[in-house]
């Protein structure tokens, strides 16, 4: 491999001859062999990629950058975005906790690539766009890492979580209806309970799903904010004035999204709680998630030995030795990634809880975390839909066979004949394997007609939707 | 000790003469030696008197329920919700999931206290009331376990934890607009960085407790829905007509907060979604509080060798072997809680994430854990408040004397001389221990009146709040 | 109520006039009214008293404390020890992180407690004892409370932990042995997969709570060292020469228990690795237990709808509701437990790794967490022993139901006939709810008498016990 | 892209035509578009080709492989560890639990590529190999996967973690005894506390990764432990007699390390015991690395407003705004990744606790948190020794600076004048900003001469390691 020789403030670096980035990159490259190479999430360099853009606009609005430069820094963002550039972005999670070495990688691609575009040679001559004093104007790596994290998750929230999951729950909600008039068992402690329709099953599930798209969407205003304008301590120290408000209309206006800035750049910059609140609210996604996932996957259970109500696509061929044999694998995955967003839900609250004075270190830990949970879930959500939602049907022998079997029928007799007597009659059922009218019969409790008229499941389902 | 006899539907039962409990509930307290007896919250006894109640009214309201056991039961539901009947809730949390048997404990002291109430004693004769059939008519433990949940839940957050935070929030708004020209030096890595005030450091606090209330009423609306009405597995079987929307309007009505049913039965059993939203936020607090905590013992560290910025009060002898040391142990209790909600935070989650089919049965373990939490951080913030943020001062000397050694003031020349210029002099000084002025006027980049209008730090603290 | 006025270096401190603690003791109660009163472990104040017994034994020894003041400190911890004194320690766990205030709660109620039994009374005239001079003589908070910490936990944990777990592990074992020959289907992905045995199913249990045990005990070495000696810093200012190994070996012979004096006392003031460490142990064992609790319970679900291949006891009835419903309580118990210290395990991390320089103060929330978790799994194993495991019991009609049907008998085809013919025999089975012989046939794939030959359940359970 | 058709038991298949693998990893491909393609970690990749070469030679061994296609199936193996295939393998972790479809990967992968080796084109004719019949032969992935875990992770701990800490344990063992002169300030509760030598704070780190060692060392006993031979439930169906013994024998001397065929075959598929039991000890190392990176930053902190007791090596510039700033960058990293960690803990207990009846669908979610803390924790003890451990120096201005003023040496004069009285000395000192000197003889508590003779920082430092 070719080297040219670049420098900072501490000395000259050998950089790959042709690669973009400069001297502070290839320290921090060096220097933190940490778990594979570029884990930096491509979703921060983006980010990154509007916030340099729109730093320049208001830096040229504000009068301290000229339009050529303005215009030079736009085109390298942009092509950042168009994902021109991400073999430039070497650099880890696993850095300064503020990510200063993934904005000086920013900073330094940027200058240099300016400089191709001007028809000048990678490493020769002076770049006409300074990393530090151009591309990062009006900016601080203490207040453009917040403000990326906060630029890439609130997009992946609303471009992926959102949409996976309003599509699972459109899906569940569909079936819901599908399945409304479906009369089966119910099951509390795993056990026989009195029975309910599918598709009022089915309708909790839809409604876990939708408070949890509110509590995200709750969460959202504060993951608006930006520390944009803070720089290195909250002050504003070396921005212009008015620069922290128009820098996050700009954002605003390149991405589509509400961002606005942050009410009080010192709590941006020194805490992440608006990280810790929306991944807290993905985390209760994951929950809901748990939960619907292994409720399908049980009720799908067999085909013969296990509850059977339910019939699930079948996608794969789900055993190296078991010939035939097809497993839920798409709740498998669910509950998986539901388990690694509650994990990482301790990670960012641990990161988030860590700052000090005027900033947190923990900044790509968190960014990392809250990223892969925001993807994860909304792409299982869409896998799920896919693969195995859209494809459930009952099973209505199953179903058919556990209600006339159960014997919490009995439930019903409850005002008519009292739960002591009731309970007789469920437990000689039970004990002599009997059906409950058998049993009722033979203790005299009720009439044969008595027990046609009392004990109807589909009149046990309730007015209750 | 003396016992009478109870019966239940499995049989006789020894129970202690003196006490109203019954059957069930001693069933439970022998079949349950696990950890401390009574671990069960008083709060969530308390939110059963409510509910009980509640149902009651409802149930003669609804025609099934004479207003004579009407009036009985509210008369034990209300001694219980002064305190009088604590002595009757011997159960713990690791019992049922379901909370059965604590819905039982409360079925059979109301049946068995207005048993003694119509003036007879206990053990002597049927009772008037059934704890099934009357106390616990339109009823199952599936709805009125979650339905005390979020009652206990909410009261506590509106009772204790946002009264606290409140207190300390305003407090620290106070200080920080005490302070708001008290110039310090800035600190990020917890390495010297440009200065701020500290009201501006006291603001990030207060914003960060802002958000923190916010994201906690956020989560109230899904708090407020109650499952009652659901009975056993969601139908709301054995339910009156309109009961579902009745009831909740009575127990709003007697605690004073907006509780509604529940948009959808099947998830306010199955799921406890809600519990972990809002504990979501709790553990947001926790994270924030974590940070101010931490911040305030930091700046108070010393007294002569450590940073020394802040004073606070002297509450107790800190060391019982060395003299005269005090320490910052309201802080420490506040972080020890915020340790435990972040613990706490994820006993909930994955109690949460368990529910099968129509119920979840981690409902004592997702309830206690809640509630201390929400206690917990409540006390805390008014402890802290008392005991340490009032009484915080800043430390003068210390404040001044590290503005004015900082080397970090060099920022304020990127403008004028450039960012690298500007490292050369930080360099320099650092190296030969020399203050900036002395190494920007060796190296000859400024002028000595230049410095003095360029660097000024009651200057770089902005005009962001 | 009256008060008598108590002193410390601070000044005057009204306290009430009946109880035996001091000034300290009663500036922390009001100075933490967080939480419930006197939530301190009894188990940490027992530690106390064998610690401050040792410390007296090891300060005459060492010739710094007259035998008689010894005798009597020695006198007053084992009053506490046997339980006489518990109302005299009030203090919660959210105090000071160091549990200084805790520790002086031991020395002043050992100090006054002394007076009293020489025939003074309560406040009058000075304690021949001095609470710092004597009962402190050659000790820190930062030395003794961590030294608490592990005499309670180290107890705890053979005291309750190991015992409840054997209890259930041996019963385990009997039912492996007992159900030797049940054959059964296996269930992956909770689908029906090739037979095994009950008892093979059983010894898996059986192994995990083998390796729990194990791996408990692995960490009992690190829980064997005592920071005592430590003092102040670690550098053990202030006491005897060898006090730090004899101090130890008193306790070791107090408490019957190997402990010994800390390799490295920083590491044992500054770092609680060794808590964290059998901390970790119990949450294996917590997650085990899930794993264990939740398998019987799938297998003893039902009566009619579930899997129903195990009978589990009838302990109580189990729905305020449902007549005749029994449930899995002590499953539902066992898992909540397995919650609360998967959550008690971050608490104990999160306070683990907070310590700085010489001493980590979150010493009191790592105690509780962690003699909760040790006392609720061996509780909860007891319970779950005593009212469930010793009673379970297959269900033979359940079970032999299941094996017949099952479809994954075929893989013992794989050998014979390939995977892929095999295959298509179960898929055609599934499709056209045929048996497998059936199938078999109808495919021409094997005779009727290879059929009997090759599919055999019992000859599928292979030789690995 | 031009394609060729592959087909299992469900049908046929495109597959891009270039690649090895078959049909049912192109169904995992289009399935599971969850997260990053090919995101399984490459370790388990390298951990199946050993265990299917081991399971090729084991089946030679015992008569069921013909020697030819146990040459080539070793070949292919060989390749796969050599790194000349990691492109064929894309699937994700999300997949299903069992990790099936990776196991088929590796399957179809070495069928494919030996036929090619034959000298086969990719796609003609009958494979010589097939992926089930003969590479799969006498395995289940229910087997197989968890095999590769334990492969992975215990080469991933002795290659990596193993190394990475001892090599910083050291580092820092070196400068401990380098600066076991050096008298300094310790500080409690943050505060000034008696003294110490830099040298046995540094013991205490020391002290801590070597107990974090023996831990880590103390569970791969029971990760030593591999399932396969136990095929699809355990019971070991399809395996030749002495299959399960012989392979582990295989796979121990592939690896070079001490792999045993596992004690129980149904704990080994069904639970991660073994995961959750070292990963745990892999959280105290995290904890440990939180507590010491955390240390060293603080005492590194400044340089004129912090502690400056140390200096540590300065490899980037530290601020893209704040000129001349250095940062502690590699205890960021250091404390990041023990953040990831304790978050990784809880998601491989979640899925640790997870598994049902014969099998644990958590499989890949396990595997690759602990891989990556595994990996994460070698690699970040490696940069922070290289970037930082090595250079740390004490600054010595700083640390005699903080002794000479420190009121805590009055601690010394506890046995000479009582706890009382030393605390008046330092109270007056504190207050009126004196020296303990003037303070003492101000109050007439001591001479100058019993000054001097009894406050003597190089006294208090103990005889303790």
């Amino acid at each position: 491999m070719s080297f040219r020789i670049e420098h900072d403030t501490m000395g000259e670096v050998q950089v790959p001859a042709d690669k973009y980035w400069g001297a502070q990159t290839e320290r921090s490259r060096n220097n933190f062999k940490i778990g594979p190479e570029a884990s930096m999430p491509k979703e921060i360099i983006d980010a990154f990629a509007y916030l340099k853009k729109a730093a320049a606009y208001t830096n040229t609005d504000c009068g301290v950058l000229p339009a050529e430069k303005r215009d030079l820094i736009a085109k390298v963002c942009d092509e950042i975005l168009e994902g021109k550039l991400y073999g430039e972005f070497p650099l880890v999670i696993w850095q300064t906790g503020s990510g200063t070495q993934s904005n000086m990688n920013v900073n330094e691609v940027v200058a240099n690539r300016a400089h191709v575009i001007q028809g000048n040679k990678l490493g020769e001559g002076k770049t006409f766009i300074h990393p530090n004093d151009d591309v990062n104007k009006s900016q601080s790596s203490n207040d453009t890492y917040p403000t990326a994290m906060h630029i890439a998750a609130y997009k992946m929230v609303m471009e992926v979580t959102i949409p996976g999951v309003e599509k699972l729950r459109d899906t569940l909600k569909a079936k819901s209806e599908a399945f409304k008039d479906v009369v089966k068992i119910g099951r509390t402690h795993l056990m026989d309970a009195t029975p309910l329709t599918l598709g009022q099953e089915f309708s909790g599930y839809v409604s876990q799903l939708d408070h949890a798209l509110k509590a995200i969407k709750n969460t959202l205003d504060h993951l608006a904010e930006l520390a944009l304008g803070g720089t290195a301590v909250g002050t504003g120290i070396n921005t212009p004035k008015g620069y922290d408000v128009k820098v996050a209309q700009y954002i605003a206006d390149f991405t589509g999204l509400p961002f606005r800035t942050a009410e009080n750049k010192y709590e941006a910059l020194a805490s992440h709680d608006a990280m810790v609140e929306s991944h807290g609210a993905l985390k209760q996604l994951a929950v809901a998630l748990m939960k619907i996932a292994n409720d399908i996957r049980m009720m799908a259970s067999g085909p013969r030995s296990g509850i059977g109500e339910l019939s699930i696509p079948e996608n794969e061929p789900g055993s190296s030795i078991m010939p035939g044999k097809v497993n839920p694998t798409q709740n498998e995955a669910m509950t998986m990634v539901a388990t690694q967003v509650m994990g990482n839900d301790v990670a960012v609250s641990i990161g988030g809880s860590n700052g000090h004075y005027e900033l947190n270190v923990f900044k790509p830990v968190i960014a990392a975390n809250f990223l892969q949970s925001a993807r994860l879930l909304g792409d299982v959500c869409v896998a799920f839909n896919d693969h195995c939602a859209i494809g459930i049907e009952p099973n209505y022998d199953g179903i058919k066979k556990h209600v006339e079997n159960s014997l919490m029928l009995v439930t019903a007799l409850n005002p008519h004949i009292g739960y002591e007597n009731a309970a007789k009659i469920a437990k000689k059922a039970h004990k002599e394997k009997k059906s409950l009218r058998e049993a009722a019969l033979e203790l005299g409790l009720l009439t044969n007609e008595q027990f046609d008229q009392w004990v109807r499941p589909e009149d046990m389902i309730g007015g209750l939707k």
